[in-house]
């Protein structure tokens, strides 16, 4: 008897699997296989883990791992045993040259952490696997990279693994093109393999970095599309009817579909074989599958989706998978366990017979070695900061701080070639173009420059998988307020500890004529509650020069920098080494003694402050001190002392910023913000209308002053607070 | 002699425009033009007037309606002169069965003014055209619905007026299925039609909206889109080479092609006409263009997209343009002006017939037709709040909040059928469901169930095309952490002053073994910063069901309901009313006079509040407050006495919220909060692990007393602060 997949999902009138007995289950199965019998074994122990872990964990996904395990199982065994032979090390999982693997469908996680394991990873021994999904494991809910050797990014949030994954083709088409010699094709020459589900090709993000990665022709990237017609809610056919394989066409990709595989591997190995020989464009291979296979009442159907499929249902799966023990769990049969670790031997063997190309590459060309080396541990070289700028004040001319980013970009990235991005379509207005980089393109792929096209969410999640590659510091750029496209993958910049580089220009209601919907308000504020996320909004050069150093310097934090369009000139007490300090004081009150009031701003707003500081002086003789503060997250970080030095706290203090003053409670008293949407017009008149104007803040600081001295109230000390640290600790 | 718009951009060899002389320019067009002269006139009356107002504002964008004139003047007039023959009112520009026109390109918002003033749109008048992009104007720098009639939805961020298109059209064939009759086929009955650029087709958010549309077969949505080649950053060869066509083919989309409109209209008419006739499909003509049409050193450059063309260019785009008159500005000939003037007309007599139409509609059906009235009025029906469920205290069982929203939705549900709308496919965990309620399909468009898929910005930009067409409160659901994919659309719900409602459930960490990809930790606070948002997280039943009222009531706000996944008991002191405050006593301390300590709290944290003060009392004698702020928005609505009444601001004060901490100290001494991305892990465990246990509740509020007391430090007022209000003001 043979047994069809695809007949028995579309023909209702078979006999439900639930009702069929487990034997003929089994029978069925193992007569249908198209393939050695132990290979088969080996797909359900993957299956019968999954199940296994998700039971216990009390929570997750089985059906996708046990849907995708054929795919796994070639992904994961070597050319010899009839699989991608993919190079990877489990004893050395960040070997430049491995063939990257993004499960994008980040749900399916437990099917990773079983290939890790059956490969020999250290992170994920048997014992973990029992840990899955608890607190402090190696195997969390979702894929962490910085939790689990041999996971190179964080996916779950649909549709950015697979984006992550054109950043780390893109990074390993560079780099290769950049290192590689004729003598040495191979030094770098990885592929880069997806697993990804409907939801991954429903969200916008894939759409924007596939069509991108089909106009750059990423010929190593190879994803495997889980094609199992159901979603969440249920059938795809409920929101998802559109031909996917037609819009990869349409993207420029090489597009296969394999009907069946769970009954043999014989189309799926065909398929990739003939993807890995096309060079020139990425390749999408749709395979049918069956969401939960082998599950007797949730096999196809979206009850076997996030939910533990129920002890009995756990056992009944194991009396219907051929060579799978109901009374055992958490067991890996001995041939299956050899069969895997033979298969991890081989990849490791290409490991190192890898070393031993790198050592000739490095005796015979030991500059580029060197700067690979470098890369790879995000090293900065000698004296890069030597050339930023140092601006004077009263003696350099005024300009826009987005001009300024522009030179600080340029002053680093001669030292630099780590340094690759680009802008979502606005590489004039956003000046983040390096001077005489040229574009990577399909067919110059050693260019520096990427043209990410008016795709922001992807250009974030492209640069996360380069910075994932290793070797890279990517940067990207866009006005700051479509940040807010961007979020969902710069949110996993901070989260994965992605050094990514965002240049932010058009930093307020400056923008002016494109008006309120091009106007940053709320954006500084979403992005400094973010966790492990530097915002950086420069006052001047000096300040900006700080912002480069900041973001170079912090290898695991991604920084923002914010731009200006309006121009600004150097500052009295700006340097890169106060700014770098996050907020210090710019301009100190007349005379000795405690001033009376302290303005604190950022960005165009300093300057704006500083003649208010004057006009209060000789207006009131209210002793004005001004404090830039660039930066939150570096002030908070100073000593107490430093901080009570800069913002006193019992001294009236006023915030001006362009922007909600959502946050600003915490340094100020009171605020000049914004509590509204900006308007449409010239900048000038839009910030005198706000309030921004020097003579307003002015006059606020004034009344800020009058009210506490004229109604004899004391001056709350904003600093007496106790910070509490409960658990902060960023163990994952 | 004919002149080639195609040959010319192709053939290098060519004389280049620049050197051709003017007179040579206008003599090819006139030639080579197929239609009539006052038609090309009008053209380029468009034309010529979109040069003027980008110059006299000194900004803007030029190219785009340069290049676009021809379709928007297919789009303005009748049938009978071979346009479109829109149904749309200049009287009365929110006519409900208006053709919907959405500039999905929004930066070429000075085209979409001009057919406004040519059609006698009283907003547009000539002298708002001459204050094109100034403070106060109604001819804002991008589109905005709330600043000129006649204008749908803001456009500008790029994808979001063409997924909003999409929105409309559901809207249009929900509301016709609804209401119409076989007597009243066409009270609603209108066409929306989109004009978009390379960008928005670039942008993720508008392949996931297509996609849907395709899938869900509205066949009254026409996309015109602008195919000039060129991009801010250059040629479109640099990063979007992809098969447009083919790409909407496959998302189920008719689709055509027009190769030249420059030189006739024939092409596009003939187009428009077709795509009318497929009734079960979109359609999507792709238009080739050239940007900055007429301009001789400019035309088919990026350097005419966004920059003033320069006065002498005008004034040679002028001389160069049939009909023209390079002496004049702001200029519409007679013959122009009549033309339009009779289009609106025929379309004022749409209008016309249909209210007479209506009048018999009412007359027959009078319940519908009064439904449909209220419903545009956005007026609630009778007693819409009275089956809202109120919880008792010590009697009613703990539950998920999101278990009470789905109660609430429900409890109001049927008497709002204007209340569309569903989950972007997690229809199960965000208890979104109306019960009974069909879905929207194809062929049920009856039904009000929206299955989105797993496209959360595409999703919250349909609910603000919904909202924009009347007649609906669309609500939508995903958990909060994906927010932040759809933060570009749910800005534009706050910016356009949409009521859109958000459900966003697993409100923080407690979502537990997802792990932190999935743990909102910054998401509170970025919707927070945003002006014109509620951003409501309920502690209980009670609050809940004010969350629902308060979402109601908005008309012009949107509301983000948070909703946890923990199970949560009525709180002592909680009803409808209280929640609606804003934030209010839950339980006050013990005996009389004022608290020592007051706990401040939102959602699950509430009750773990509730039992720190029980044992911070029973053990330490320090009397709490514990106060509820389910909403801050509402809160600093209050009036001071209540504020001050609810947190006195001199009594030490901590706040409770398992997200980040970074607004709370407007509201509280001290916090426990996160500065880190969560874990994944069981609820309880997480919560123990970062201090939002009861335990160290009570802990850190006896510190914060000890903190003031045994330090003899002043208890810093927290209300003595002045509260500067700036210009706020909400006109546009």
């Amino acid at each position: 008897m043979t047994y069809s997949t695809e007949k028995k999902m579309q023909s209702d009138d078979s006999e439900p699997p639930a009702k069929r007995s487990h034997t003929d289950f089994q029978s069925a199965q193992l007569a249908a296989y198209k393939g050695s019998d132990l290979e088969l074994k080996c797909i359900n122990t993957i299956r019968v883990l999954a199940a296994d872990m998700v039971e216990k964990a009390n929570s997750g996904h089985p059906g996708a791992p046990m849907g995708c395990a054929p795919m796994a199982h070639v992904l994961w065994s070597s050319l010899a045993s009839g699989g991608v032979g993919r190079a990877h090390s489990a004893s050395n999982p960040e070997w430049w040259n491995r063939d990257r693997f993004v499960l994008s469908n980040g749900h399916a996680c437990a099917l990773q952490y079983i290939m890790l394991h059956l490969s020999g990873y250290e992170d994920c021994s048997m014992e973990q696997l029992k840990l899955f999904r608890q607190v402090g494991s190696h195997t969390p809910g979702h894929p962490e990279n910085f939790c689990t050797k041999g996971v190179e990014v964080c996916t779950g949030p649909l549709g950015q693994g697979i984006s992550n994954a054109v950043g780390l083709a893109i990074a390993a088409k560079h780099l290769g093109a950049t290192y590689n010699t004729p003598d040495f094709p191979n030094i770098i020459s990885n592929k880069t393999y997806v697993i990804c589900g409907d939801g991954c090709l429903q969200e916008g993000v894939s759409g924007e970095a596939c069509s991108l990665a089909g106009h750059l022709g990423l010929g190593d990237l190879i994803v495997l599309y889980d094609d199992n017609k159901i979603t969440i809610d249920g059938s795809t056919d409920l929101a998802f009817t559109e031909d996917v394989n037609k819009r990869f066409e349409a993207y420029g990709w090489h597009v296969q579909t394999v009907n069946d595989v769970a009954n043999g591997l014989g189309d799926l190995r065909q398929a990739i074989e003939a993807a890995k020989k096309v060079t020139d464009k990425p390749s999408l291979i749709k395979i049918r599958t069956e969401i939960g296979y082998g599950s007797p009442s949730k096999q196809g159907s979206a009850s076997s989706h996030g939910a533990p499929l129920g002890s009995s249902e756990v056992v009944a799966v194991k009396s219907r998978l051929y060579g799978m023990d109901p009374d055992k769990s958490f067991h890996v049969p001995d041939d299956v366990a050899a069969y895997y670790k033979q298969q991890a031997a081989e990849a490791e063997e290409m490991r190192v017979t890898w070393d031993a190309v790198y050592l000739k590459y490095k005796h015979a060309l030991p500059d580029k070695a060197a700067e690979l080396e470098r890369r790879f541990k995000h090293e900065l070289p000698e004296g890069v900061f030597d050339n930023l700028p140092t601006f004077i004040f009263g003696k350099d001319k005024a300009n826009a701080t987005r001009k300024f980013s522009e030179a600080c970009l340029n002053a680093v990235a001669p030292k630099l070639p780590e340094l690759m991005g680009g802008s979502a379509d606005l590489t004039g207005s956003n000046c983040c173009q390096i001077k005489g980089s040229p574009d990577f393109q399909k067919d110059t792929p050693e260019g520096t420059t990427i043209r990410f096209g008016v795709r922001e969410h992807a250009m974030a999640a492209i640069c996360n998988g380069m910075f994932a590659y290793g070797a890279f510091r990517p940067f990207c750029a866009t006005f700051l307020q479509f940040a807010g496209y961007a979020l969902g993958a710069m949110r996993l910049s901070a989260l994965s500890k992605f050094g990514v580089i965002y240049i932010m220009t058009h930093d307020s209601i400056g923008l002016g004529e494109d008006g309120p919907t091009h106007q940053p308000v709320e954006m500084l504020e979403s992005l400094r509650a973010m966790p492990n996320m530097n915002v950086f909004r420069a006052a001047d050069a000096n300040e900006m020069a700080a912002a480069y150093q900041i973001a170079l310097l912090s290898v695991h934090t991604p920084t923002v920098i914010c731009c200006t369009r309006a121009n600004v000139s150097p500052l009295e007490n700006s340097s890169r080494v106060n700014a770098m300090k996050g907020a210090y004081t710019v301009v100190e009150a007349e005379g000795d003694g405690t001033p009376d009031l302290v303005l604190v701003a950022t960005g165009s707003e300093v300057w704006r402050c500083v003649d208010a500081a004057k006009a209060l002086q000789s207006d009131h003789s209210i002793r004005t001190r001004v404090v830039s503060m660039p930066c939150q997250e570096l002030f908070l970080q100073q000593d107490e002392e430093y901080r009570k030095s800069v913002l006193p706290g019992n001294i009236p203090t006023l915030s001006v910023e362009a922007s909600s003053e959502h946050g600003w409670h915490r340094f100020a008293h009171a605020q000049i913000g914004l509590t509204r949407f900006g308007m449409s017009g010239p900048l000038e008149q839009l910030y005198m209308k706000f309030g921004f104007g020097a003579e307003n803040v002015a006059s606020k600081g004034k009344d800020l002053v009058d009210f506490y001295k004229q109604r004899g109230v004391d001056v709350p000390d904003l600093n007496a607070r106790p910070t509490f640290v409960n658990f902060q600790g960023n163990d994952h």
